[in-house]
């Protein structure tokens, strides 16, 4: 069921999922084509982000930094899209913008949330490597992390769409990246491909020790996007005056009752203490009015530059978008997560 | 048994304590009044401070910032003290210091680690309000806190040697103040004296709706001393951007067990990143080079003033000092607690 100009296609909260999400918490629907009031547009999806937080809009509270989707409505998520018809003399039709368009073909906008895109030779990488995933590593390492030539950076989730971005931005920088990834593929990857130093494989059983002797000098930054039993490998090797991004916590957003013990906070608290950690929680939003420029600006040159490589998990068609959003919580994607909805 | 001219007493550890330390854990001992070699001087302790990181430094691993103490060995601890014999051209006779000679009447030291008090009207404020626990609050809630004003400033321990300036400082830079602490004499004190806006009693089983009720504007600053209940009231409410220093966690010093479920720590972190919380440890040592000269010209002109008011809990003889820091874990003071241990 490809993309048609008649129809629109949306993928609809059918449940509130009870831990990792099932195809059955998901509906397609068709409707009609939306038809653009005065002073709005009519967007064509090109492509639509899949990401971790969405997970979270998906419960029956949502996080602090954006409202649960309704019971019955489109899923959030933002979009590579077309202007198809417009009624607002900011925007031309055929212009590519940056949208929050949600899971469907078809999306009518007052132009307030879009971003001009201009001409990209891989609009997707607005969704990924030039848009909020690599925003949110540059924000999160350089100005919270602050790595220093020499210093250990530690990175979960290392070959995903930030932590890859921000163990290439930390070897820009001059410091030492140990990742953390699922398989051995992906950790060959960024070894070889994203010249990190080490990558560990988050599922040995031996992880904790490995991470020990990957980090002889302790780690000076740690970027936490998953949680879990990286974290508490990470915990005791963090050296005094350490820096730690709270980026995400994806080993956790599938919990559906409070953890059970033993209760790790205090010895969390007690190590913040002693070994005077600086740790600071991250969402991207709040730092586009003040950062976007410099990164689009440092991230265009690195990337043109091929110092920075940047990787795609594109599946095809928007019904595909669920299966491939429940792999993702599983960390079954190679590569920033995007979802082909139609071909342009 | 009090201070002579030619014995020293010292009390050292006698035991790793399990849980809330007990008289057992320490011994008295008398030795013979150390003989300073050439570069040294000999110091009379005056008056000895007690803190809670001493809990830390009685256990098998001592915190980062310190060694631990020793089986047999004296306790450690700052103390103010008189240079009464000097084989040190920079220390003369009769000179009131600032020193680490720990918990007995005689020491020798080589300066190095000696701080010229000059005349004081009340040396042993040198050991609180104008010394570690003042400054530590300086550092901690204006350096890090940041209050602004209008915004609402949480401290637990709130009469203690740090907390009192905690909340007092707060004040002057126009934030409101609740406190906690333990009992309703201290929450009077620290309403009436010390000029909270509020002070709850951390033994009421209603605390977390008190403190809601106390924050409507929710937690810009908290400051965490204590730990435990206190700080599970205090993270529902922290507002997006808020700060904590985390300064100490009294309440897990005399933990002798990883704590029993349900596990903390996940929603911390998730509270964390939503919130997009700057959580940072405080060890004062870190910051006596850059800040200690701001702090002492400051705080002296607050409490010349009278704009911060300094509250002392002495007590009397070297040999009261275990059953005094027992108390002092417990809450059982009323102020900084100091132990007067000569007339001067």
């Amino acid at each position: 069921m490809p993309q048609s100009d008649t129809g629109n296609r949306r993928i609809v909260l059918a449940a509130r999922p009870r831990g990792l999400p099932t195809p059955r918490d998901f509906r397609i629907e068709e409707t009609s084509v939306p038809t653009p009031s005065e002073g709005q547009v009519l967007l064509r999806t090109l492509y639509l982000s899949l990401d971790p937080y969405m997970r979270e809009l998906m419960n029956d509270v949502g996080p602090a930094y954006a409202p649960s989707v309704p019971l019955g409505e489109t899923m959030a998520g933002g979009t590579v899209s077309r202007v198809v018809a417009s009624k607002n003399p900011r925007f031309r039709v055929g212009e590519l913008v940056l949208s929050r368009a949600g899971w469907q073909d078809y999306a009518v906008s007052d132009g307030e949330d879009l971003v001009p895109l201009g001409e990209m030779a891989r609009p997707s990488l607005a969704l990924g490597g030039l848009g909020m995933p690599a925003f949110t590593a540059y924000v999160g390492l350089l100005d919270m992390g602050q790595p220093k030539p020499g210093e250990t950076v530690v990175v979960g989730a290392a070959t995903g769409a930030v932590g890859a971005v921000v163990g290439q931005l930390a070897r820009l920088k001059g410091a030492r990246v140990v990742g953390i990834a699922g398989g051995p593929d992906k950790c060959r990857y960024a070894v070889e491909e994203l010249g990190f130093d080490v990558c560990l494989d988050r599922h040995d059983s031996r992880l904790a020790q490995q991470l020990a002797d990957a980090c002889p000098d302790g780690i000076h930054v740690y970027f936490e996007n998953v949680g879990g039993v990286v974290f508490d490998a990470v915990l005791p090797l963090l050296n005094i005056g350490a820096r730690v991004t709270v980026c995400g916590v994806i080993a956790h957003y599938n919990d559906d009752a409070p953890a059970s013990g033993p209760d790790r906070l205090p010895k969390t608290m007690s190590t913040v203490l002693q070994k005077r950690i600086r740790m600071q929680g991250l969402v991207i939003l709040d730092h586009y009015a003040d950062r976007y420029d410099a990164f689009r600006r440092d991230m265009g040159e690195w990337v043109d530059a091929g110092r920075v490589k940047l990787r795609e998990d594109q599946v095809d068609g928007l019904e595909s978008a669920p299966e491939a959003f429940i792999g993702l919580l599983q960390g079954r994607n190679f590569g920033k997560l995007v979802v082909r909805v139609a071909g342009d």
